[in-house]
């Protein structure tokens, strides 16, 4: 430690807001530098390289290849498949000195599925699983959190190739067999959900998400087992109900009733007895879709009134378009601010505008909604029989209790991080870049791929995140920068010279050390450090000696044990190797 | 091999220019992916982390230590050394969603002096040697040679910070030690240059350059040990002649003579018994220099007329300005082309002009030169006595036959690339962005710096360039993709269930195996394919099986044993091992 680059910081730095990005920056792992980009310092690099070691292990184990791409890449491939246009500005763009378009790779899977196409033409050569792990390029609009949304980052992503469908699940059962490896060899907890795709396009889709109250995404989980995050909950759909004797529709003056609250409250005082509640009103919210090709166009969104549009299920699916919040009454007088009413909406009402419903607006439904006049309202408007809708659309929010899709109990809600993703493509862009072999009997079909994504320099990030107490980092063995922290204390020639035998005996058998050698350093801020830097295994050698003990504590559980010198070595080695 | 990722080409690829390209992309090593862009396919890319294990075990060895910075830049570090300017066109600009403006790195000075600068603040810290193995950005005009000029590419990058002079001196050999082996080890023909510096500033400075004659560099080398690289060449200086006796100058008719050429015949017409040869003549070539901030001026080199102008000697010399061709004779009339002699030129001429010469041109040395009319000639214009000058300047092209400044011997030139480069930067970038330590007195002094790279990713092309013959890639040992091919012919079951106990045996051993277990390619396909790629050693078990041999084949020597099958392994072995 007398000349590792290090300099442990006392304070948090001012721009960590988390735990690991406080710990990492203080513990001189890490150092901020660039908005959303990170400098590895010696004892981080080590723990980045033995997370990258333990996922390039278990992609090799499932028979994956790894090959290596530039992140510099061309347009063109890009433009094929929509995504330099659908990324917006999340995308780093960029010319050359001709004026020719680069852009910043943030996933590779273009470059996959060109490279595949330039050298497999047979079904014989598939299937196949290619890997990488690479720096990726994201212009965050908003990097935060240290090394959990940097604008650079490494992942491992990996593409498979397959020419049958069950052939892609194959290859997706593999993934996801060597994530699990992967996240319990680094000690992570992890809760696989079933996943959107989001602008990916595609199928079959699953997220390893680590649970953390600083995730940014919210999924859920059932008593029974089920969990998915939060854009792919299905909501359960009650059933439709005969239109045969239901009340006929009726307006009321609701005066003042701009908002759920006041029309509950004026609907119940016009109809004492019915104990409306808010989800009995139908909310009709506008939003404007912003599609990739710049054309706008307004939609409403029918829910019940006890429910917020959730705006990330909401972009999910309406996606690659985006979501804008609509302001043009003035363009569109059938649409009465605070009193819209699915009667004018829809390819079949007269305002034209595109209405799509919860999936709790089945036929027969009967709800209180705008009569599209200021102050009016509509009573017993019945679903299917006094109003149509254009589509169902999953974007009301997920509620505590809602019920779980598969029937195994009430839902609850939790934050997490994204740590691995693995995701069934299908034939999307092997038909965009046209990826074809020849099969069994001659003739060209078109390949289906699965794309599968490790956040390495992340799982850095939510290991430490997870993984501290308050006096500092606790690293697992399996990624600890040393196996040992070995320090000497005080001022006694005789137990800087048994330290450095120790440490010798320790390298000796295949064990790294890092010695606190510092000479005139106080026992109490090298045991500071000790705790901060989170080895495994700590090593005390200092006034003990002299009774001919030594100290081995470990980490996690803070224990002690008192060992004999003559002992030291082997009992270091045996806290180690478990 | 029936499953690796991997197809072998029988002709070469029409963009591949030099003998590594075409070797490596024929072999499945590499294939391009956008203008000076590689992809590693899975057995490149495994030469390509064989590479970096030598470069960072020997780095380490050294005891540098390892991290890690972002290739994506804040400007700011970069404008503060005046590189985002000077780096002209090579460097890659972009701008994020904000607008501030990044740059992709192409070298890291800046950010380590920052990182140092962050982290350290006394003598004692120091000596530090940091280095990265990281993917470095240059918007080369003309990417040429597959791998040896991309644009992306990697780099190990290292940089010593020191109090003193003497210790700049220690790390800077102590590098020098570190890159004899690793080139050793890489088993790559290298030669020690002295190296000017260009664009980086500062002082001492040596080229590792592997001779090839595809090479962009030109050095020279002497029988006595001499080397250097065209640019540092210094010139022998004459000595000096005293001014007293020496004729007066005259001026002749000499028309029609724009060139050295023309003018020598003339030259000895007017005075037959002279032997007047082409070094007798000053030349004075007018050249632009591009300055950084934008300003243009005028320059003249005087030279002997033997010798032309070498523009990398030239361009070396004058960086960070750009030279540019003089055309606006029309705004200079002080300067007639084809007859401008240095009586206008430098500070004292009416011209103004700047004039530096050659320094052949020493004070008493006569000339025949331009008399700065068309058709005009002085003759016995005598250096120092007839004109002056602003400076010296090594800017005219070495010869075949130069002495050697150090006195040992003629040198000869030749070609080679550039594979590492140490060089002291000293305090420029130390200077630039303010890294000062206290030292024993508690007095600020700023840091003195070295900067030290290797070309990873070149270093692949140079061993494929060097090692190889007409059948294909022949690679050492320390960095071959696999330590055996391991080729099973034929349709006999028992050849390739030999051949997979073999290979597991092998395995087991330690060594990596490429087998080749295809069962419907002809032994003569994978003859010819064991020897594109490369092993070292290549084991065939084929017919001979049935007599009880297999045969081991060294692809260097091309020698070939046979050995009895129980005995087959252990012959491996002793093959690899040595």
């Amino acid at each position: 430690m007398s000349s590792l680059f290090l300099r442990t910081l006392r304070d948090d730095p001012a721009d960590a807001e988390v735990p690991s990005h406080r710990l990492l920056a203080r513990g001189g792992y890490i150092r901020r530098a660039a908005p959303g980009g990170f400098t590895w310092l010696p004892l981080g690099w080590r723990v980045f390289r033995n997370v990258e070691r333990v996922v390039r292990e278990e992609m090799d184990a499932m028979g994956a290849q790894e090959v290596h791409f530039p992140a510099l890449l061309p347009r063109e491939p890009y433009e094929a498949t929509g995504r330099w246009t659908e990324y917006g500005d999340n995308l780093f763009r960029l010319k050359d000195r001709r004026g020719n378009d680069f852009l910043l790779g943030p996933t590779h899977e273009e470059m996959f599925t060109l490279l595949v196409k330039d050298l497999y033409g047979s079904y014989k050569d598939l299937p196949v699983v290619l890997y990488q792990i690479q720096t990726k390029y994201r212009d965050e609009a908003r990097p935060r959190a240290g090394l959990f949304r940097g604008r650079e980052f490494t992942m491992k992503d990996s593409y498979s190739f397959d020419v049958t469908d069950a052939g892609l699940d194959a290859s997706y059962a593999a993934h996801r067999a060597a994530y699990i490896k992967v996240f319990d060899r680094l000690g992570l907890d992890y809760v696989i959900v079933s996943a959107m795709s989001g602008a990916m396009g595609g199928s079959k889709s699953e997220e390893f998400l680590h649970p953390t109250s600083i995730g940014e995404d919210t999924f859920v989980r059932s008593p029974g087992g089920y969990a998915a995050n939060v854009e792919a909950v299905r909501t359960v759909v009650p059933e439709s109900i005969p239109l045969d004797g239901l009340p006929e529709a009726h307006v009321e003056d609701t005066p003042d009733t701009p908002t759920i609250e006041t029309l509950v409250a004026v609907a119940n005082e016009l109809f004492p007895d019915a104990g409306y509640t808010a989800a009995a009103t139908l909310k009709n919210v506008v939003v404007t879709l912003v599609h990739p090709d710049g054309t706008r166009e307004p939609l409403v969104i029918g829910l019940p009134g006890d429910r917020e549009v959730d705006t990330k299920r909401l972009e999910a699916q309406v996606s690659p378009a985006e979501v804008e919040p609509f302001t043009d009454f003035a363009a569109h007088p059938d649409l009465v601010k605070g009193y819209i009413g699915p009667q004018v909406l829809g390819a079949d009402g007269k305002s034209g505008i595109r209405f799509l419903v919860d999936p709790r607006v089945v036929p027969g439904s009967r709800w209180i909604t705008g009569a599209n006049e200021a102050g009016r309202h509509v009573f017993d408007l019945v679903a299917g029989r006094d109003f149509s809708w254009d589509g169902v659309i999953e974007a009301a929010e997920v509620l505590p209790g809602d019920p779980a899709p598969d029937g195994s109990g009430p839902l609850e809600l939790a934050r997490g991080v994204e740590m691995g993703h693995i995701f069934q493509l299908g034939r999307k862009y092997a038909e965009a870049l046209d990826l074809k072999v020849l099969d069994e009997n001659g003739k060209l079909v078109t390949v289906t791929m699965g794309s599968y994504g490790i956040g390495v320099s992340r799982a850095v990030a939510a290991i430490a995140e997870s993984m501290h107490d308050e006096l500092g980092l606790v690293w697992p063995r399996e990624v600890a920068p040393a196996d040992v922290h070995l320090v000497a204390t005080g001022k006694d020639a005789a137990v800087f010279e048994f330290a450095e035998t120790l440490a010798g005996e320790l390298v000796g058998a295949g064990l790294t050390v890092l010695y606190d050698d510092r000479p005139k350093v106080s026992p109490g801020v090298k045991f500071k450090d000790a705790e901060l830097l989170g080895m495994p295994t700590i090593v005390t050698v200092g006034r003990g000696l002299a009774e001919g003990v030594v100290e081995v504590r470990d980490r996690a559980t803070g224990e002690r044990t008192e060992v004999p010198v003559g002992e030291a070595a082997a009992a270091v080695l045996a806290a180690v190797r478990g």
